[in-house]
């Protein structure tokens, strides 16, 4: 167990407080940029956004703040050496870029012209990223001024991707050419949230995930199921069996060795998802569902969070038109996604589920299984990461109240940040569930980002009295 | 056993021979006007060809030959009495409307250019079915030249509909309201083939035919895999397993009591199938399809003949685009459809699959199953009744080698003309299975037109003498 250090939380606050007006100005500032990376009609607004952001990191006293080419849309890089140079060097990962804005005429106000109401920040990008990226800004300037240093304890380092929304693209390429600058002993990743604004929370994991499309051929065209009904395959039977056969009785996915690598969750973490406060028939309403449904001995959080699913996301074949028409369809199709977990890989998966096809489908239909992407991989911080528990004093100092732990059902590229810069990954973000991130009318806390500036503050200097 | 008719074979024969060049150029004329019954365009055109049959009918010696209003595309009714007002009566089914051309491009020549090749006469409604209406006109010509009688030896109506190709949408309503003027002792429907040219057949049944949508909705909008998969019903899975549930693994459909009314198939028919000559691997080229596939226990013929069926003709739902899109789907929908041998009735079918569908259908999906359309019922001639004999003996006569059995495996209205007009149905007619029908280049062989006319005419004296 860690003491907490001597930073003058009073002196953190106050520093915050005073300069919240000016921080949210130049937040709204950036949120004017439409850096949809999604739009190639946007490629030059992510480039001004990620201009913007590496000057105002000069502004406010990064010594490098640097506009970072990727072959596709520019990250940003900048680093705070501490003075110690034996200090631990911390990574912080977000993203500049955001999401479309469709459906546009959903929008209250304009996406790209952030207002203010009630104590919220309306704008594309206000929670997902712009917002938690920007918090740091004020966080470590919170930091240096309660301290009275010139530096930050530990050597800070910022990477603000510009292609997170449209599928980290460059990332891992980026990581592996820039490794040596970006070396560190701790990533901080802003770009998740918390339970809910009572209920201060840690992500400790995000699931992996992994696509796939079925194509499915069994005669030359489409026949009269009249002229030849009941005497040849129709491919679209034989989707619906592999289809139905991923499942068993028990929500149980079927492909072989599918759970070999899959980590049991520990009592420990079981207890502590059960003391979040969770209302069932509240997020049934929220997903717009009648029922749950998933594997059995399980708790919808614990479905959601720590086990492996399979998905249909779509299937077609066949005559869809009005009315009917008796035929045997040449093709059918599906996509199909998994939501992995440690230690699952992606390539096993789709190996498993090009076996798990072959193996049931019958004489006369050709099968073709093809990946859609390389899949992203699961992660989780063991709850005994000392970094965690960093965050988890941090936290709790700021907000004045137990810091609870989640998990993410999600998928994000923190498997190959963690992998490719070697060092343990934790998370620090405050978007709530209902910020609508990806939606029209997407808010943030302001209050949460404040919050959130303040916990940055105290992680520094906890990160660097570890041992 | 019935002995041969008096009629003339060579007489017969020589009128048919003599007259087939004049025939051809009626029948070409006749195949210049584009009477497709599904496209509204051609409602005149439907019209027209309605117009000219009965003229032609008319010219050729038919007392009695009327255009009749459907509600929708018109008919033709032809009568023409026998002298004897004992003689038995006997209504010929066929339909003068055709199918749509499409794909056009593929036409080596102009659908409604009639063009005799080698023997064969191309144009669309060549063999489906102007041409096997039309082998009636000759064939009763050639009856009364060799019997030198003034008046065919039944009293013949011709019942020629223009709904056949879009449903025969008004025939039922018809056949109902024209009951009296339509009663006959003996219905021969000219809209079926044999065989093979070599193997002359009859056809002795077609199976019914039911179909339905299935519509799940789980969701009230499509979910993030990743926020809510493993925890929510997703329906593409219970489309697949409803599906996917409609086959047992012996390739028995397992509706409840599906099987219930199902006329097993005789010993003898058995046998009768047996005896055509069946080349799988060529039926397997023709289908396109690298494998057969059916109910354990049956042959393909008996398989396609002689047993129910379940078939899924489309399914859609979720993302169906380019790459993946990791989504649960609010919806998801099939269109299945089911071939029915005797006694079973679509009703009946419709109301087991929703009882099925409901059965299996989870919590938290809901289900609509919708009816596309009344459905058609199957029929089938029993080997014993008298007038198939007549055919039999006729068409022997006509070809001068054997006449086998068959069945056809799609559906068309006569269990509806057998019933309503409470008369014992039989098929006489000589498509080709390679002439195209409903396909570009339809043709049909004209020494087979010419086989058809001459059999008809010994059919009318046969069925004369019946006891």
């Amino acid at each position: 167990m860690k003491l907490d250090t001597g930073l003058d939380a009073g002196a953190v606050r106050r520093y915050v407080e005073e300069h919240a007006g000016e921080f949210f100005d130049a937040l709204k500032e950036w949120l004017t940029i439409p850096s949809i990376s999604g739009d190639p009609a946007h490629a030059d607004d992510v480039r001004r956004s990620a201009e913007w952001l590496a000057g105002r990191l000069r502004r406010i006293g990064f010594p490098t703040a640097e506009v970072w080419e990727t072959g596709g849309l520019p990250a940003v890089f900048a680093e705070w050496p501490a003075d110690d140079p034996n200090a631990p060097a911390v990574l912080v990962y977000g993203h500049h870029d955001v999401q479309p804005v469709d459906p546009r005429e959903l929008w209250n106000t304009d996406p790209f012209g952030p207002v203010e109401r009630d104590g919220r920040l309306v704008a594309r990008g206000a929670s997902d990223d712009k917002g938690q990226v920007f918090f740091h800004t004020l966080g470590v300037r919170a930091n240096l001024a309660a301290s009275g240093r010139g530096a930050p304890p530990v050597t800070l380092k910022l990477l603000i991707e510009g292609e997170e929304e449209s599928g980290s693209t460059h990332l891992s390429a980026l990581l592996r050419a820039c490794r040596e600058r970006l070396r560190c002993d701790t990533v901080v990743v802003s770009d998740t949230g918390l339970w809910s604004a009572d209920t201060p929370s840690i992500v400790t994991g995000m699931r992996g995930a992994v696509s796939a499309q079925i194509d499915l051929s069994g005669l030359s065209r489409d026949l009269h199921s009249g002229q030849f009904g009941g005497a040849v395959p129709n491919p679209l039977h034989v989707l619906a069996d592999l289809l139905a056969g991923l499942h068993d009785d028990e929500g149980r996915v079927t492909l072989p060795g599918f759970y070999d690598r899959v980590a049991e969750i520990t009592d420990e973490e079981r207890g502590l998802l059960a003391r979040l406060p969770f209302d069932e028939a509240r997020w049934l309403a929220t997903a717009g569902s009648r029922a749950t449904y998933g594997e059995e001995g399980f708790t919808t959080l614990e479905r959601l969070w720590t086990r492996p699913t399979a998905e249909v996301n779509g299937m077609w074949g066949g005559y869809t038109g009005p009315g009917g028409k008796t035929i045997i369809p040449a093709e059918a199709h599906a996509k199909v996604s998994f939501r992995l977990v440690p230690d699952q890989y992606p390539a096993e998966v789709t190996a498993a589920l090009r076996a798990y096809v072959q193996e049931r489908v019958p004489p006369g239909i050709e099968v073709r299984v093809g990946e859609l992407g390389p899949g992203v991989r699961p992660c989780v911080t063991p709850l005994d990461t000392p970094a965690l528990q960093s965050v988890k004093r941090a936290m709790e100092r700021a907000f004045g109240t137990e810091v609870l732990f989640t998990r993410e059902g999600g998928s994000g590229p923190e498997a190959d940040l963690a992998e490719i810069l070697g060092a343990p990954l934790v998370y620090l973000g405050v978007i709530l569930p209902d910020d609508r991130i990806h939606a029209p009318n997407e808010k943030v806390e302001m209050s949460l980002l404040l919050k959130a500036a303040e916990s940055a503050a105290y992680l520094w200097d906890d990160l660097a009295s570890a041992p």
